[in-house]
């Protein structure tokens, strides 16, 4: 119950916000405390580093993430339907942060990865883990359009990385030109990368 | 003469190499200063700031890595060559980052882009300013592939930025897996896109 109980949560969420909408490097661990209303002592109970925290950060909003993707990408939609609704996840989750924070913000665990990779092997690997687990729901809809006939790729893994990768080029150049409009290239990118007839 | 006299080349050359292989927050004026062997008072004297020594270093790699992307991208060459020539170039750069550094680094362009853009305005006008101009270079090549009918696209300019996107996602995927191997994937993935056969 009330401040204390929560403050593992709350540093948590503080430090997924400050570093989403700013740098690993820019943010401190006074100022994650200080946005989450938890004194340094307790950070250092919960944590042993700001590594740490952001590792746990990350994890924690996969697990917030993963309902919503998994609802995107059930097996009961039809798998190109699936690739589309999750285009348009992707750009109303960054039209939702421009709102909040008035920059597109881009991908949390792709950020950390571009900035951290060369520095902190833990995060590194963490951000490509985390990148992987997304390819998963990729490959299931694209094998399953494959099946149905609507794609004929070579290989479906390739696909999904060609795709995967296609989406992290998009919401990188959305965020240097802070501009979610780039994201509407998303899907028309996607089907061109499936050989699938793109609606004009 | 000396080095007083470089002191402004060696600034640049020490500020590019130290964020490039680690990140703009992890890197001080003291760091950049102890790597070039200058006084930080002369820092002062070429730079009101590091984000001014930071724009300088950028636009005075893009004038040194000019030449070598004018000549893989010359009319003279055939336009699916310059394509591939350029994706073979993009593996080498990162190659020899590898081999200086023990990392993938990745593009520094994208890098800052990618941790500065919602934080610093300048830096995210530059970093896109110099990606909008390797796009003139795709978009050159692609135009030419188009008119020789190597290729057809729907629309020259949104083709190069999809395979301007490719790269920047790839480059980033290779720094986050610490991989040049992924590069690998940058020509077939970039034949896709244009929609020409992809060599088996």
């Amino acid at each position: 119950m009330g401040r204390t109980s929560d403050a593992r949560e709350r540093l948590l969420d503080a430090a997924l916000d400050l570093i989403w909408s700013s740098s690993y490097g820019s943010v401190s661990v006074d100022d994650i405390c200080s946005q989450a209303g938890v004194k340094k002592g307790s950070f250092y109970h919960f944590f042993p580093s700001k590594a740490d925290l952001a590792l746990a950060a990350y994890e924690a909003h996969w697990e917030q993430k993963r309902p919503l993707l998994d609802a995107i990408f059930s097996p009961q939609v039809p798998p190109m339907e699936r690739l589309s609704r999750w285009c348009q996840s992707v750009r109303e989750s960054q039209q939702v942060l421009f709102e909040k924070f008035g920059h597109v913000c881009g991908c949390p665990y792709a950020n950390v990865g571009a900035e951290l990779a060369t520095q902190d092997d833990r995060i590194r690997c963490k951000s490509e883990e985390l990148l992987n687990r997304g390819l998963r729901y990729l490959e299931s809809a694209i094998a399953d359009a494959q099946r149905e006939g609507s794609i004929h790729v070579a290989d479906v893994p390739a696909a999904a990385r060609a795709v995967g990768t296609c989406l992290m080029g998009l919401v990188f150049r959305s965020k240097v030109q802070n501009d979610v409009g780039v994201l509407r290239e998303l899907e028309p990118t996607v089907l061109q990368l499936l050989g699938a007839a793109v609606p004009a």
